[in-house]
């Protein structure tokens, strides 16, 4: 098969490889319906983090399963599928706790940016749809992959109930499904935090009530006014730099919660600022697979379009030229079709 | 009156002062039955945090009304009560959340360990007793006022539930409490970390299933093993440095909740190891005007006895003893009459 590398900074390859095969008797091997582009594959692409080696690219999926491992008991040839980035049996405490991203077997699905891809733990792993869906229905189910679980994780983490005032730090995808996750759980007023006027457009589209362009401690300052002085009940972080997260901390009330969701890079916390805001911190990445049933329901029904965040569509051998307009912020996500 | 000042490290004097005096209309004098020493008490004396000019000391007290300011409409003269450090109107948006250590307007109440002590908004702040307490019940009362609400607040903020199994980091006063408001929620296994004789029988007495000796790394692995490898549900941060924090982070399960009310000196979290750690983090001064009517009930009804925290009892004009008892480790409290 053809897939997706990295090799650098800035290097993204479409070349040959070999095709994966099942390596262990719980693995499974997905034929990709479609792909994409996440965030977090632009801090390798732009070199913030470092790789040692080529990387195979791509973790969010779906698609029609061609083959299983002997142990495979649940998932069958023929189904249509959604897993999660991370791999996980669902099974062991972590997992029932709700946390399947940190399973004690937890194992990284890498290399999705292609037609083909091994997913292990297959039964744990694996959600199926309830029939083969409609095409123009397969964008919304594979960001359930990720950027919409994250996004509504993110919402979860920041304690969204019904009735709540909910800050959104971030306009990428995740920042946006965060909004739409804001609004099916119920929140009053969404204040999104953008500046980019598509970004905005969607934001409105998918709940948000009010639009904040400022940034930093003027973009607090506004939330503060609009909040009467006392700060917002629930602030989704999805970012994950110093300046989004102090952001997002300096929006919650006394008592409110942080839900944040962008990989912190060199983020530092003060014991002491957080102690005395009163806030309350979770996060993490997302376990996805606790909320794959409830996400593939509500697309399945047609009661959300998360994929919507999808402004450009690519053939799957074009994947360099999606990266290069996510990176320059042409698009706010890529959906790449094999 | 005479009354305890800090003038700088280790020099604490019982010297004259002004008797306090109604400032605002809304304040009350209260005559104090006892007072104590608390553990933050230490930091200014031991001179780690600096102060600038003498200092009246004491924020934890109970005693009867002397007197009332022209609109406090619901204390009396003659009653007996009890207040958090931090007066609170207990009516602004952030005390209607529960977070009255962060009232809008907020002041601190200093100078206890005296017989005689300024409270201001005092029918936001002060909760009066069912009747005048026998002497016997005070010490319980006391604690109400800072070290028990503290250690409620460390376990409702670590989310301390029917059935968990909880750890508390930390043997002072606020830590044994910390057990005793763990065991009150029905936590299933309580597990203080704890190398002091005396302590750790105040802490099996509390409620304590387990005691772990070791700290840090060590600490952290035993609890591990305790936990099938799984990390704790709940975990009281009761102590406030890098070192207890991080034993607290690292004890908690994937998923778990750190509840910390140990004033943070000098603590910094990296924002990357909260997120693959996966906790809840929470905690700040504790509000403790949520928690008091609860708390006096419970002493009251003879459910609990907190003061048992007091292992050294000296008359008021000997507090500067009280200090050096708790700074040298001999006293897990003092408490003082004056």
């Amino acid at each position: 098969m053809q897939a997706t590398m990295l090799y650098g900074p800035r290097d993204i390859r479409f070349e040959d490889r070999p095709d994966p095969q099942i390596l262990k008797p719980t693995d499974a091997i997905v034929r990709i319906a479609a792909a994409c582009v996440c965030g977090s594959d632009l801090w390798p692409y732009r070199g913030i983090q470092t790789i040692t080696e080529p990387m195979p690219m791509g973790h969010e999926y779906c698609g029609v399963v061609e083959e299983v491992g002997s142990e495979v008991r649940h998932v069958k040839p023929g189904q249509f599928v959604i897993g999660s980035f991370f791999a996980s049996d669902n099974a062991c405490p972590v997992c029932q706790h709700g946390y399947q991203s940190s399973c004690q077997q937890a194992e990284f699905v890498g290399g999705a940016q292609a037609p083909l891809l091994r997913v292990p733990l297959a039964d744990g792993t694996l959600v199926a749809t309830p029939g083969i869906p409609s095409g123009e229905l397969i964008p919304s189910l594979l960001t359930a992959s990720d950027v919409l679980g994250t996004g509504w994780f993110a919402a979860v983490a920041a304690n969204v109930q019904r009735g709540v005032t909910a800050v959104v730090v971030g306009d990428g995808a995740v920042g946006l499904l965060g909004v739409l996750s804001a609004k099916q759980m119920g929140a009053e007023r969404i204040i999104a935090m953008s500046r980019h006027p598509s970004r905005q457009k969607l934001a409105l589209e998918f709940g948000a009530t009010d639009i904040v362009t400022e940034r930093g401690e003027d973009g607090v300052a506004r939330i503060m006014e609009m909040t009467n002085g006392l700060g917002a009940d629930s602030v989704l972080e999805c970012v994950g730099t110093q300046e989004s997260m102090m952001q997002a901390i300096h929006c919650a009330r006394q008592g409110g919660y942080v839900g944040y969701v962008g990989v912190p890079h060199g983020v530092e916390l003060s014991g002491e600022e957080l102690f005395f805001e009163h806030v309350h911190l979770h996060g993490g990445p997302a376990p996805v697979r606790q909320f794959l049933p409830k996400l593939i329901d509500l697309v399945w029904q047609g009661k959300i379009n998360p994929g919507k965040v999808f402004d450009l569509t690519l053939p799957l051998d074009q994947v360099a030229e999606g990266y290069r307009a996510m990176d320059e912020r042409r698009a706010i996500k890529t959906l790449l079709i094999p």
